[in-house]
C-alpha cells in the first residue's frame, strides 16, 4: 500500500454527524434556516464567560508578547499547572501538585496521549455503552483494542455483572464518561463505589494495575445540584481527562489537561510516561495563550441555566407527546428511544420534519438517537410541533 | 510492563537542551542573569508583529464569540485554508485548492500526522545530517524506521552518493528541512534539482511511491536575498509541513498546515489521509482563534533583521577567533565545528564562560555544537570575550 490503509480509512469514513451537517445547510437554502431544527452537534451555544476576552485583552496589554506566545516547557506552563491543582485540591480535598497535571490540546489529545502511555500492543480498554464512538479509534491508534460493556437500559448505570464479564486479563483501562455524551447520564456515588470495589479486586485477581481514565469535559455541566462524584477520591489508579471546551465555551481553542493521581501506582512513572507519549504524537505544548487565560479563569463557567431551560422545555414535551427519553442530568444531550427500535430509519424520517438527529447504534446501543440541544432556546419550542408530527406517524 | 515502556522512556530521558536550561538559571543567580550566555534554545526572541495583536483584539470585539471559538472543521477553517492556498499560488506559481490544505497544531503535529498518513510498519523514512532530533521520535512513533544520510562536510549540501546508497524498497519518504536546524543551511535550487532526480529514479526503479516531507518552519527566515525553492514545483509526491512558529513568532500557539501537492500521486487518498491520521492522534481541529489570526496575518512576517545583525557579528568575531563555522543563510542557528572535535566537551567546557550551547552527536553529525543567536544584540556582542577565551584554552 502506498500510503497508510487504516489511515485512509479513518479520513474516507463519511460521517453521520457530517452528512446532517450538509443536509441541514442544503434544507435552509429551501426552507429558511430558522425552520431547520438541527441537534446534530455538540457545539457549545452558550458565550464562553466574559472573563475570557478581557483576560485575553489584558494579556495582550500587560505581558511581554515574546513569552506570551512562547513555548512554554511540554507539560505546560508551571504557573498555570499550579493553579489547577490549587483548585482541584479545595474542591476535592485532594493533595495533587504541578507535578501531577499535564497541559493538553483538548479531551481529545487528553485521552490520546493518557492511553499511549499506559497501553501496549493488543491490551483492552473498557468503555461503557452508550460512549463517544472516537474512544474506539483512540484505543486502536494506541495499539489497544475495546471493549464494550452493555449498560443497564432502564437508567444506563453500570451492568456490573455484564461489566465483570468483560474485565479479562488483558484489561488495562477502564474509561468512565459522566456526564455522558450521547445519555446525559450522571454515574451516582453508588455507581461508583461500585465500580472501584469491583475494579479493586480484578487488580489483586490479576496481579496488575488497571487504570480508571476519567473523561471529563462536561463535569461542570449538571442540572438540579447533581453532584459528580470525584473518580481520584474512590479509586487509585485514576487519570482525569479534562477539557475546558464545554465549561468555558471553548470548544475549538483545544485547551484542557492531564492530571495524574498521586495516589496511582508508580504515579511519578505514569506522569514521565504521558509526557513521553505526548512527545510521541507531536504535542509540543498546549496552546500558550490559552494556557495563561486558564490560570486566570480556571474556576469561571458559563451559565449553564439555558442549557436546563432547554432540557426541561425538550423533556417535558416530548415525554408529553409519547417519546421515551433518558433523563439527562448532565451534558447538552438528550439520548431518545426510538418508537420502532431502528434509529437509522428514525433519523431519516426525521428529515421530512426538518429534524436532525444523530443514530446512535455506532455508540453501542442500537435503537436510540441522540439530540444535542444546546441550541437556541426559540428553535427548541419551534421544533416542538414537528416532534409531535413525527411521533404520530408511528402510531 | 504496567505502563507503555517507549512512553516511559521516551519522558524519562533527560533532555540536554533542558539541563542546560537549568544550568543556566542556577548560573544566573550566582552571576547575575545578563552574564549567562544561554545560546541553548531555538525560542524566537523577536517580537510577534503588531499585526498578531490588532487581530486578536478586532476579533474579539467584532465577531461572534461562539464561532470565534468553536469548532472548526477537522481540516480547519474553510476561510483560513483558501487564503493559505491562494497565498501559496501567488508566490510560488503552483494550483493548490483549500483541499490541498490542512490546518495543524504547528509543525510537529504536522509531521507526526504526515508521517502518519502515509507509513506502513517498517517502511524507512530518510533524514539528512544534521536533522532535527524528534524526526526520529516521530518517524518511530509512526511505526517507521529513520535513516541518516550523511551529508558533504564542506557546505552541508546533500552528498547524493550517500543518499542514493541509503534509498531502498524499504523507502518511502525523504525528509528536507531547509533552511536547516542546526544548521542553518538552506539547499540550493541545484540541491533540489538533483535530489528530485534520483528520487524520480528511484520511484521507477522500485515502482513505488516515495514523498518527500518539506519540513519548512524556517522558510521565511533567511538572509541576503537567499532564495529557498518551493519543493512541489521540483517533486510531484510532495507534502509540505509548515508552521508560523518562527515566522509570527508564535511557537507556543501552535498554529501550522500540511499542503499535499494537487500532483501527488492519488492526492485526494493522500489528503485524506492526513484527516485519517489526525484523528487517530487526537487533532480535533488546529486552535481556532489563531486559525483566523492567520486567515488575516497570512503574509505578515517578523523583522528578521536583529537575526542577521547577530548571526553577522557572530559569524565574522568568532571565525577571527578561529572558530570553524557553517555560514548560515537560514533560521537562526550557528553550526560550530569543536577545535578537538568532541561536541560533549566543548559544551561543558563552554559552560566554565557561562556560554550554553547544544551538543548535536544527537542531530547526526559528530564532533558539532548548535549556537541559538535568537537571543538579544547585547547579549551576543558580551558574549565575544567569553568565546574568545575559550578557543583560546585550546591553543
Amino acid at each position: 500500500m502506498e500510503i497508510n490503509e487504516k489511515s485512509l480509512e479513518l479520513g474516507s469514513k463519511r460521517s453521520v454527524i457530517r452528512e446532517l451537517f450538509e443536509f441541514g445547510k442544503k434544507r435552509a437554502e429551501e426552507v429558511g434556516e430558522k425552520n431547520v431544527f438541527d441537534f446534530s452537534l455538540g457545539n457549545p451555544s452558550v458565550e464562553p464567560p466574559k472573563e475570557i476576552a478581557e483576560t485575553i485583552i489584558s494579556l495582550l496589554s500587560n505581558e511581554n508578547s515574546v513569552a506570551l506566545h512562547g513555548y512554554t516547557s511540554a507539560p505546560g506552563d508551571i504557573k498555570t499547572r499550579k493553579v489547577i491543582s490549587d483548585y482541584i485540591n479545595s474542591r476535592f480535598n485532594t493533595s495533587l501538585s504541578e507535578n501531577n497535571i499535564y497541559m493538553t490540546c483538548g479531551a481529545a489529545a487528553s485521552l490520546t496521549i493518557s492511553l499511549r502511555a499506559i497501553l501496549n500492543s493488543g491490551e483492552e480498554v473498557i468503555a461503557f455503552a452508550p460512549f463517544f464512538t472516537e474512544y474506539r479509534v483512540f484505543t486502536e491508534s494506541a495499539g489497544g483494542n475495546l471493549v464494550v460493556s452493555t449498560p443497564r437500559e432502564e437508567d444506563f448505570q453500570i451492568d456490573f455483572e455484564d461489566f465483570e464479564g468483560k474485565i479479562s486479563e488483558k484489561t488495562r483501562a477502564v474509561i468512565v464518561n459522566s456526564p455522558n455524551n450521547p445519555s446525559g447520564v450522571v454515574y451516582s456515588e453508588e455507581t461508583i463505589k461500585k465500580l472501584a470495589e469491583i475494579l479493586n479486586q480484578k487488580e489483586i485477581e490479576y496481579g496488575k494495575t488497571i487504570y480508571l481514565i476519567a473523561d471529563e469535559p462536561y463535569r461542570e455541566l449538571v442540572y438540579d445540584n447533581i453532584s459528580v462524584p470525584f473518580l481520584m477520591n474512590y479509586y487509585k489508579n485514576t487519570i482525569v481527562c479534562y477539557s475546558y471546551s464545554k465549561s468555558l465555551s471553548l470548544p475549538g481553542e483545544r485547551i484542557g489537561y492531564i492530571a495524574v493521581s498521586p495516589d496511582c501506582k508508580k504515579s511519578d512513572k505514569v506522569y514521565l510516561a504521558v509526557c513521553g507519549a505526548g512527545r510521541a504524537l507531536g504535542y509540543v505544548c498546549a496552546p500558550s495563550l490559552f494556557q495563561k487565560v486558564i490560570a486566570k479563569c480556571y474556576n469561571v463557567k458559563v451559565d449553564v441555566s439555558s442549557y436546563k431551560e432547554n432540557r426541561d422545555i425538550l423533556l417535558k414535551n416530548l415525554t408529553e407527546f409519547g417519546y421515551k427519553c433518558v433523563k439527562p442530568d448532565g451534558a447538552f444531550y438528550l439520548f431518545i428511544k426510538t418508537p420502532n427500535f431502528d434509529a437509522n430509519e428514525f433519523s431519516e424520517r426525521a428529515k421530512k420534519y426538518n429534524i436532525l438527529v444523530v443514530p446512535c447504534d455506532d455508540f453501542g446501543v442500537k435503537g436510540y438517537v441522540r439530540l444535542a440541544y444546546c441550541v437556541d432556546k426559540e428553535r427548541i419550542k419551534n421544533s416542538l410541533p414537528s416532534f409531535k408530527k413525527l411521533i404520530e406517524e408511528y402510531k
